[in-house]
């Protein structure tokens, strides 16, 4: 790793605006306070158009960019079940949410920041590279960084394309040994303590310990924090403290 | 009014499964220990299949039936955004609607308890005869009372139709005038002691206030208990209180 | 094969009401003059209220029987992309729309004939003991038989559940050496006399030849004609000779 | 009329790419031969992420210019059923609407030309000004101009927000006397000749007969094609006999 280092700030993301009508989970209020920037979903897993509008707008007030967070056509299982899609397919679905997406960050007077992939389709991409070079071809059209996991397929076809890569830690997920994590169904919570052993040393050193429990290498350049779990904020907290220590 | 009297009970029902995949809210687990009937969204404005399943199998599992609780295709809008539809239209969504739910009745080994339309469904219905008259179709079909407001067009087609009927107050919405609701869309929250004090009048007096403080005549013969408001549980305490006083 | 041979006619089935609003295709009012049962699709794939209201209607007052074609929940992509699904999520999806289907189905004076899973549902079921096992819960409920092909997971898991099986046999898709079948993204037209020959040979020598042209044991008790190619019709006359022929 | 009189050819227009899936209808193909612009449907009516990039890269490529064609959340009414929104729902519909489908006309290498609502969102914004002034909010963002109904809240607003506006004229749709349109739940065909007439009288006396048979302005600036009518291409070239003869 260590590759393609930039002397930018580490910084926090979170998903947010996964609402679906008057359905909302989450801490997107509070978490704003905590974060650099949001993943905003296109509408397809969540997020219909009221939900986009309103959280874009509040988190542009604030001073957080927005990226779009497109993700499988799924409502009920929230884009978190694989489906069977060919390159074409993937890349029409990044390109429809990216574009809905950015239609409201601009109205908001900002610029779309990055792209993001939600759940499964996250996952799909961090393991098949013609998948992943149908999601570049819309990052190149926006001008955009991906956001992804660094030795996957989201890093090696991001860098072969040309396309900015930010590589992000998942403190609440966990890794396997190729580096690929496991999307889960639900959230899952761990204690603060936790949280800010695994930031501290993926930042310090660079590794986290897979599924297996092998050290295996990661380079936070985003910790990304999910606000479905009842102690996002404090997680939030922590990993900014450990991110202001090791700067 | 005081027609068709009858020597039930008076039971309380809310609304439930109003989840759309990992997106619910609401107190459903914990309302279930207060009412007598649950009415299950059909997957039109909430509930998907996983959803229904699961609070069906809760409720017929403590004894709390189930009736349908059919709404408009609009998901994003929770079925609280009308829309033109012919009565073919309603028909039909109903039906489906009501097959859905009672296929998972039916598989927790009970049967199908009433039918209580959604939203701006249910305002559309108590408005519009030739509407409600395609829903007592539905009713008929299955066997099974309609949920409504006495004094509209809920009441008139299924007394007509020889649909049985079931009288509804509701403790935290407006009425006006001619006995219809005013369906918002969000959940309204009132004071305990409003609750109790509104509860008593209609059970007792069988008169409420309308919006223009008109009092009007109701007949609770089933209260309603909104989920989504942060005191639902109260709320269904106090009117089990005023209900069992009554007796 | 040979098992369960059972003295009832051959018969031809058709998928059918496979439309979204005014979007429609296929050839579904020539075709019922054709078929002895329709599959009637149950809205997650294909099919909204209205659209079965329709087909039901028109089948059930010709003499032809239906039954529910449940499939993914994927308008966009026709149920014919896979999808990872856990058993209850299938026997949920399964129940909800042969619910809804049946109730049409009874409103016309009818009963649910059978369940025959479309497309990529159909293909996992082929393939996973475990899912077609939820699928029976549900084909036990309504005390139907399940459509299905022989020798694959659809045939065992039936058998040892008791519940019906009516061995299909597609004169239009290609079939793999374990008798499973290729679900493809659009339909396929086939020349008549080519259906006309494998149509005898499935049914004379309980034979066809898989796509790399192994020769595999079948045994037609149902031919499915698929409505959305040009010569449909023709392809149903030909195979209806066929069956006359042979009985 | 007469004011805001242009020295721009009068077009042709058509909506396309209507397409849910494997579902379409139409002549999109064909008409694409005939019109100088297209109205592709966002994802809420009809119009799935691969049909949009579909239409999209087949017009384009033809010299066809392309405007987002925005409906309400209705696939199966396919937008043709009024639904009650307020203000703030429409812009947030438009927008991500619009937002997605100039993501794939800028893929293909050009820029959206305008936004045309769909349907019954169509006729809602004709006759409520404040809801069309959401949709000029949406204009003024992608600074196109758009198409609508001389004398109708279409063209007030507009012109009182500087969004640049195109009158349009509907051959096979039946006016009201105050100019609005009657949207139908499905297409009308009108014979070949009555078109030619119509077209004739709209561009050459600028008027049209109303439902009740009163004579009423029009200004057509560009003549609506629909593909979903068998007639489609002979309309579409008599209509633009008109047009050139008229030029």
């Amino acid at each position: 790793m260590g590759k393609q280092r930039r002397n930018v700030p580490v910084t926090l993301n979170a998903d947010m605006g996964e609402a679906v009508g008057i359905h909302s989970f989450g801490h997107d209020e509070v978490l704003l306070e905590f974060v650099d920037t949001i993943n905003v979903a296109g509408g397809m897993h969540a997020g219909d158009p009221s939900a986009i509008s309103h959280i874009v707008t509040q988190a542009i007030g604030r001073g957080v960019t927005v990226g779009a967070h497109p993700g499988l056509p799924d409502i009920a299982g929230f884009g978190r079940r694989e489906m069977v899609l060919n390159a074409e397919e993937v890349r029409d679905l990044i390109r429809y949410q990216t574009g809905a997406v950015a239609a409201f960050v601009e109205a908001a007077g900002s610029r779309l920041h990055h792209i993001k992939p939600h759940g499964a389709l996250f996952g799909m991409l961090s393991r098949d590279e013609e998948l992943m070079d149908a999601a570049c071809d819309v990052a190149l059209q926006y001008e955009v960084p991906v956001f992804g996991l660094p030795g996957t397929a989201h890093e090696r076809v991001a860098l072969r394309r040309g396309v900015p890569f930010v590589s992000e830690f998942y403190v609440d997920l966990d890794y396997n040994d190729d580096g690929t994590i496991i999307v889960n169904r639900s959230g899952r919570m761990r204690a603060v303590e936790e949280v800010e052993e695994r930031a501290r040393q993926a930042l310090i050193e660079g590794t986290t310990f897979s599924i297996t429990g092998k050290e295996i290498e990661v380079r936070p350049e985003s910790f990304c924090v999910h606000s479905d779990v009842p102690n996002a904020p404090e997680v939030a907290a922590v990993i900014r403290r450990v991110v202001q220590l090791a700067e």
